[in-house]
């Protein structure tokens, strides 16, 4: 064939394809195959359907694009450059995978506009995108009205076979289609090539009978490689059918073009080397150097510009006319997408005296849920079919479910993997809402990869965890978690708080809050069993990261400090102390995070380098802690599993006990 | 009804029923919904079909039975008692989730003979038995004769709705289906309620239909609650698709017989109370007290224990005629079945000198895996789609599929977290067998749940992650690990080990293979990049833990200490110091868990306490790392994400340079 008889949008196909191989021949590293074959797929998605404002990519009302193979990430960037973001030039093509980049290896939400969520780790991105769904079904019930319509967008994903091997992506397919998310359209990459070789290796499944069986829509394009006729039909049927989610099986050639490496796994992950390219500019006809473009496939992507202008400006009129109609909507809806919280909404938040009762944390956390549901209507999530062991559900409103998408209780069922991914995908719609979601703290092991990638990608997600220690008792040592919360401590950037009664529960949902506003997620680790209200804790205080909650005059022989129910034993041990004249001081510890980020007087006025013995009492392991009771200091600590008994059978059995603590603090003191 | 019209099958499903119910009341926690509503399948099951021996519950060829929704564990407890296995008494019964017993809260093969796998977090189970019944293919495969069948047993698993919602569940069946593993048989009890209520709330995809699409033989049975005929048939139909597992999705009443709360998310997971319970007697027509169970029934079920016995001596029989025609083989199994390491085995792990040119350490482990694969033809594994990137290949032996299980070279697919469930079952089917698994470092965090389980319930899997650092480049943070090292450190009794060159690397597979006959997993942590071979690295340090590998004379005024690719800038900035005539020493610390089991004298003389400037460098987190150096040493750490750019890039812009030791380390000096 001669590139002259290419049309118009052969070119353009072309264009992705020889940006992605050039791209990665640059940088000697990538993934040229899945752009090679996906790349007629995504243009006919991106040419005629998505609505999308290249000019400003935050537009609200966009129709969402996830790319969950994220290898792939060369056909998202070459998409964002032919289509006239600023945020991808060519030379930030040619930068690909290099330090500082706009471009990275994978596709980083934080990095690049037009990115909406991060997509590395296979089968997150599917799952962010039914949270995507949810998020546009939710305000679209809130706010549309028989006469205006102001929220309206799809969410298109293209995933491949390993997104579809991968359990999360499984769990978020079969809540989707039991949600009937019908705006979330999943385009299936059908290559027939994982890394090992053929899926035939593997993967044998019948993928659509699978998603039938989750109550899909399911279709299929049988030459995704040039039957860009079939590719639209197929997202205009998917797009008809409004109570379920679409998934179309669009069946591909990876690496289609390359004369000897289309249709093998060595296409997949690697350069295609200048031979090989050679070749396939020739077997393509693409006679252009590389990172060049012909003129007519710009003007005819970059037409998307204008497009976008149009739908962005329809869009406002549209808005314009509900706020004239719909005042008090509208400033709320306005107030949604600033992000923006509601005044004074801390002072729903209770303070309480030792005088009262106390409740486990999990119960404080319910309490403080339903405090803040009312005045913050974007709080929406549920649990991973523990509702009513993390005390989740929100009194004021009613199960999220098909048809009823206003509501704002979640039930995930027992898909804790999903149910993270889900909420990331929430978070980053980034429409002021604010997703939590809630397990036993041993079950953040199914979900720790999304737990990191909120933390990474900037999702403001609450994680809600509870049966906090060995105190959890009866179910024994795999529901019994022992070295998650320092597990959890571990992850850069994200906030962990294990309050020790009420006043610190009001002081973590403050700080979950406000970092759910700032884009950052917060993890609570909430006790099953009752604890005591202390004197001395306050919602300051959990902001302090670290605080001094009972002291003695003048500086202490010793220091004791603990984290959620140990605290507890902690004011215990240190008032019997003083009854035998020492000196002690109690610093209560919930968010090591916080305390970290404190100045160095502040630090050292809580923790004086001149005091050398420190206790600490945690129920959790020993690792990590020498870092605040220092080398002569000791733990009180569970550096082994636990046991099935009765949870106060259980703490006193591993030395959570006040007599424990007075032993440890007497063998320091000497 | 009156109790005297009911047959003996029912008095024998209502002594599973009551004992649950009772045990469950007087612990006053537990869950008896599952055990009333499961009781018919698992009698007909235990009763008609399981072969095993109660008196010996290690023989080998017995039928494995795995309770996946393990919080049910008073069915499978009432079934060892009933049956006749010494390791559960009526006492024990009576011990129901108290401390010390052998009835903890969910199954755990290490405190209860009968008890196959540890089965509390659901999905896990399932994904068990998918390796037991690999295991037993292989087997079959490779010892098998025509005229002498020695390994033929079954794997049936009981699952829930909760387990059927997993995507660890969801990975396993897919591949399972894939591998044709047709004496897996998979009893589905579909009660419609898991804790948020019936499983319309959160589950109503077509299960039945998924598992066809993953290639499963599936059956219904409507009337799981009293037609003990349907149920026999299913399992007789399951037994006789031989190429295909089967899933028997047999539809119950949670709860069956309670008057008022069967049916209902109230009797999943609490005490009936007394009322319930007389009301729940009088419906069921049970006279009998609390744990006291009819004769009649104690006597047809105890004809396990003589069944058991004539199996077994069946099989004794074949065996010994298998030995007479087969000894070279027989003398093989005898000693996987020992569990017997052949002689001399170490002496295939080489050693290396600095003047050898160095390899990535995940190339030293391929090669480890190959010189051990000849010598050791139990150990069979794989990787989740990326056999050529974590270099695990055996090229000694083909893939395992479908008819042609001899094979050891595992393809999991993407699916991390089935493989490591599915090599926990390899392991724990106690035959021998050393599984071993791959991926990414980072994506430890899709299988930790498995990971944390390989090391509770003592399954001697050995762990193979690559890509260990910001060193792995280009793909970026999502695939960077930086937490991941210390977050598993933190998992009680799970050796990790960071090789830092060849020597390093025999020593790793000298620990890992020595822990798997020891029934402990090992977690391998290996680089991409090449690292030099180092002088006064070997095989004993790394199973000192940490040693001394460049030393000075008299006491050091800083030690240097590393793991891993960094261990090689400690020893280059240490003989650039030296020059300095500073007085130094570095230290290689592989395995801290190692390390932690010397003794205080080898510590000391490793880390003198009188040397306080330390300096630890290690291409990860701080968290954990102020125990080695002290409250005056310092780190060169990494405590962000990582970012996209070649792998060298990443170390020099974040501090991993000889010129950043040498940097610190004059700081510390002074």
């Amino acid at each position: 064939m001669i590139a002259a008889t290419r049309s118009l949008e052969e070119l353009c196909i072309n264009s992705i394809r020889f940006l992605a191989v050039d791209a990665v021949e640059k940088a000697k590293s990538g993934h040229p195959g899945l752009p090679m074959g996906a790349a007629p797929m995504a243009f006919v998605l991106w040419d005629k359907f998505m609505r999308f404002n290249p000019k400003n990519p935050k537009w609200f009302n966009r129709d969402r694009f996830i790319l969950s193979a994220g290898h792939g990430s060369m056909l998202h960037y070459a998409l964002l450059y032919l289509t006239g973001y600023d945020s991808v030039t060519i030379d930030d093509i040619k930068e690909f995978r290099q330090w500082g980049s706009k471009t990275p290896g994978h596709p980083e939400n934080f990095e690049t506009d037009g990115i909406e969520v991060t997509t590395g780790p296979l089968g997150q991105g599917i799952a962010n995108g039914v949270g995507l769904a949810l998020a546009e079904a939710h305000l679209a019930a809130k706010f549309n009205k028989p006469d205006a319509t102001i929220v309206d967008h799809y969410t298109y994903v293209i995933l491949g076979d390993g997104c579809n091997m991968e359990g999360v992506a499984s769990e978020a397919c079969s809540i989707a289609g039991h949600w009937g998310l019908g705006k979330l359209i999943a385009l299936y990459d059908d290559n027939h090539i994982s890394i090992d070789g053929s899926t035939d290796v593997a993967f044998t499944e019948d993928v659509s009978k699978r998603f039938e069986a989750y109550g899909w829509h399911v279709l299929h394009v049988e030459n995704g490689n040039t039957d860009l006729v079939a590719i639209a039909e197929a997202i205009e049927k998917a797009k008809q059918v409004t109570d379920k989610p679409t998934m179309i099986k669009v069946t591909t050639t990876i690496g289609y073009g390359s004369p000897n490496r289309q249709n093998t796994a060595g296409i997949h992950g690697a350069a295609l080397g200048a031979e090989e390219i050679a070749l396939t500019r020739q077997n393509l006809g693409w006679e252009y150097e590389p990172f060049v473009i012909p003129e007519n496939v710009l003007t005819h992507m970059g037409k998307s510009i204008d497009r976008g202008v149009d739908h962005e400006s329809q869009w406002n009129l549209t808005l314009n006319d509900y706020k004239a109609k719909y005042p008090l909507e509208a400033a709320e809806f306005e107030r949604y997408m600033s992000g923006r919280l509601p005044e004074n909404w801390t002072q729903v938040l209770p303070s309480f005296t030792p005088e009262e009762a106390g409740l486990s944390t999990r119960k404080y956390s319910a309490n403080m849920l339903n405090y803040l549901s009312p005045v913050l209507p974007e709080l929406l999530g549920g649990s991973a079919d523990l509702t009513h062991s993390n005390l989740t559900e929100l009194k004021n409103s009613g199960d999220f479910q098909k048809g009823q998408y206003e509501n704002r209780n979640v039930h995930f069922g027992v898909r804790e993997h999903a149910m993270g991914a889900i909420c990331n995908g929430i978070a980053l719609h980034n429409s002021g809402l604010i997703p939590y979601c809630a397990t036993f703290l041993i079950f953040t092991d199914y979900v720790r990869a999304s737990i990191r990638l909120s933390a990474l990608s900037q999702a403001g997600v609450i994680w809600v965890t509870t049966h906090d220690s060995i105190g959890q008792g009866e179910d024994g040592p795999t529901h019994q978690p022992v070295e998650t919360v320092m597990s959890l401590r571990a992850i850069p950037t994200l906030t962990v708080i294990r309050p020790a009664d009420g006043n610190e529960c009001s002081g973590a949902y403050k700080i979950a809050i406000e970092n759910a506003q700032s884009n950052l997620p917060t993890l609570l680790v909430l006790t099953r069993q009752n604890v005591p209200n202390l004197a001395g804790t306050s919602i300051e205080g959990v902001d302090k990261g670290a605080y001094t909650i009972l002291d003695c005059d003048g500086e202490p022989d010793i220091i004791l400090m603990g984290t959620g129910s140990e605290v507890s034993l902690c004011v215990s041990a240190a008032e019997q102390l003083s009854n035998m004249s020492k000196k002690v001081r109690v610093v209560s510890m919930p968010c090591w995070e916080k305390f970290e980020a404190q100045n160095a007087a502040y630090k050292e006025s809580v923790l004086p380098k001149a005091v050398t013995k420190r206790l600490s009492v945690e129920a959790g392991i020993s690792l990590g802690w020498t870092k605040y009771v220092g080398t002569e200091g000791d733990t009180i600590s569970i550096d082994s599993f636990g046991a099935s008994a009765p949870g106060k059978v259980c703490m006193e059995k591993f030395g959570f006990t006040i007599e424990n603590v007075i032993a440890k603090a007497k063998m320091l003191l000497g």
